[in-house]
């Protein structure tokens, strides 16, 4: 298991024919999470055969239209649809103002529930579920934008079938070893839990940072996660650029990475400026080798093995 | 000169990989008008190279979401690139704060004017210049709903060149003879005007009608246009759906069509369950004959002789 991002918007501001408003789906074998919503992402989410209804979750990072026009539209034609299931929406608090206000006045109510939730960005679990905790952190923006960071709960120790048997531990206890008891036979023999388990598979890590000029600040909330999202808007050639409006270059985004100790990097957020984006991502490399660029309809995965 | 319209989107509802929101150009010979303003309009002006800075004038019909989600970031885009005309909306009184609310957390105000305008549908034009007069009038929806109908003003009576010269004219009297007026000579003669001058070319009319179940309540506003265009969202045997969500069957509009003596009629506002929109185009022709489908990209004029 681990977690996969499929990538469906990668401009910076104003969409054009071949790059579409920020917009991700961060996947879980239980999970369908949509990350930052521009303009026409329902349109992205039927290009990739997304099956939309099964979204619960989304995560807006900040109230710069880029990230959340199309949301209202997504809700819309989920209620054309017949939903019913509630869908819970993440991000800063005037959001469902901005939502809400759109829908007053057709005339009709929507056939399921929006729930809003106000991210603060403390250390608290905005989301929870056996699988998956979802924390906020606020990045550097020139209006408030928050960050997220999808962290696979520990996994329960795996069961060494042949130490279970030679041991005869009854069915009923097994529960016990996955959580790290040790088991006592009958004659009071201690069979030690690492003796019959083996550790858990490792509990993945993706954080989505945009839209931000590259910061220490926040370099605590994406520490060692096997996947960052980093926006890269500009070359460093407009560095100047990239601090009067908050955005990164590439080559900030790289650095870090690095200073993170990332396993990966995707960069995107394009200035619409760039046609050919492989000096972006040569630029990033440089800071940080394991880079790639956020390639719409593209899925990235924070499993190393399938890179 | 003719007006024309070139179509950005003819789906109802949700939009789909093949068929857009509603969104419309009316060009004249001085002006681009948008009407209407689906998710996406902006990419679709892309997609079919319309420079859309000079798009001054955008007329929403009413405050479903099919008809505005796009107008938020097509202002944004505008914004983004340096607009700095201002550009005048008209709809709805609402649609002000609809709009507006979404601009309000992004911590930057707009580089151009937005001028609202509340529709009210008199008989007063809503925008008129020395080349068209735009008045609205309410269509027949589940809320209020506007139609718009572009008309070009009366145009100026030709000079017959030969006449003129014969009847030794002075060029100051010129203008003169084009708004009608008669010529005196210098001995007295009156020479007619009908003698020194050619009738007007014709002036044509466009009315858009969406949402709307056909009724004849606003038959007034379109009878006698060049090119009407009128959604006509389902196929006759829904007539019951059509009733009920305030829309037309194919039939219907085509009927309606006839009653109203257009020049041609244009369908369009597509229900998603029809991927082949033929036999909505026959439903509607059994009405009324000289009726097309509209189809994103394609451009229909006024001027008959151009079909």
């Amino acid at each position: 298991m681990a977690l996969s991002v499929l990538i469906l918007g990668s401009a910076a501001a104003a969409p054009t024919l071949n790059r579409n408003q920020t917009a991700q789906l961060v996947s879980t074998e239980k999970n369908l999470f949509l990350v930052d919503c521009g303009e026409a992402t329902q349109i992205q989410l039927r290009r990739y055969k997304v099956r939309f209804q099964q979204i619960d979750h989304i995560f807006i990072s900040h109230l710069h239209g880029d990230h959340f026009f199309g949301l209202v539209g997504l809700l819309s034609t989920m209620h054309m649809l017949g939903r019913k299931a509630a869908v819970h929406i993440y991000g800063p608090k005037e959001l469902q103002e901005v939502i809400q206000v759109q829908f007053k006045y057709a005339g009709s109510s929507l056939s399921f529930q929006q729930v809003y939730h106000t991210v603060e960005g403390s250390s608290a679990p905005i989301y929870q579920d056996n699988e998956i905790e979802v924390t906020a952190f606020e990045v550097n923006h020139r209006i408030k934008c928050f960050g997220y960071k999808f962290q696979e709960r520990p996994k329960p120790r795996r069961i060494n079938g042949k130490r279970v048997e030679f041991y005869k531990v009854p069915n009923y206890f097994r529960p016990k070893l996955k959580e790290g008891a040790d088991f006592t036979k009958e004659d009071g023999e201690v069979i030690a839990n690492s003796v019959l388990t083996d550790a858990p598979f490792p509990s993945h890590a993706y954080a989505y940072c945009a839209d931000s000029a590259a910061h220490e600040k926040y370099l605590k909330h994406i520490q060692g996660v096997d996947l960052l999202y980093h926006e890269a808007t500009f070359m460093h050639d407009q560095k100047a650029r990239a601090k009067k409006t908050y955005h990164s270059t590439a080559k900030q985004t790289g650095e870090l990475a690095a200073k993170a100790g990332v396993g990966q990097l995707l960069i995107g957020h394009f200035s619409n400026r760039y046609t050919d984006l492989k000096p972006l991502l040569n630029e990033a490399k440089n800071g940080f080798k394991t880079t790639s660029l956020a390639v719409e309809g593209k899925t990235y995965t924070t499993d190393i093995s399938k890179r």
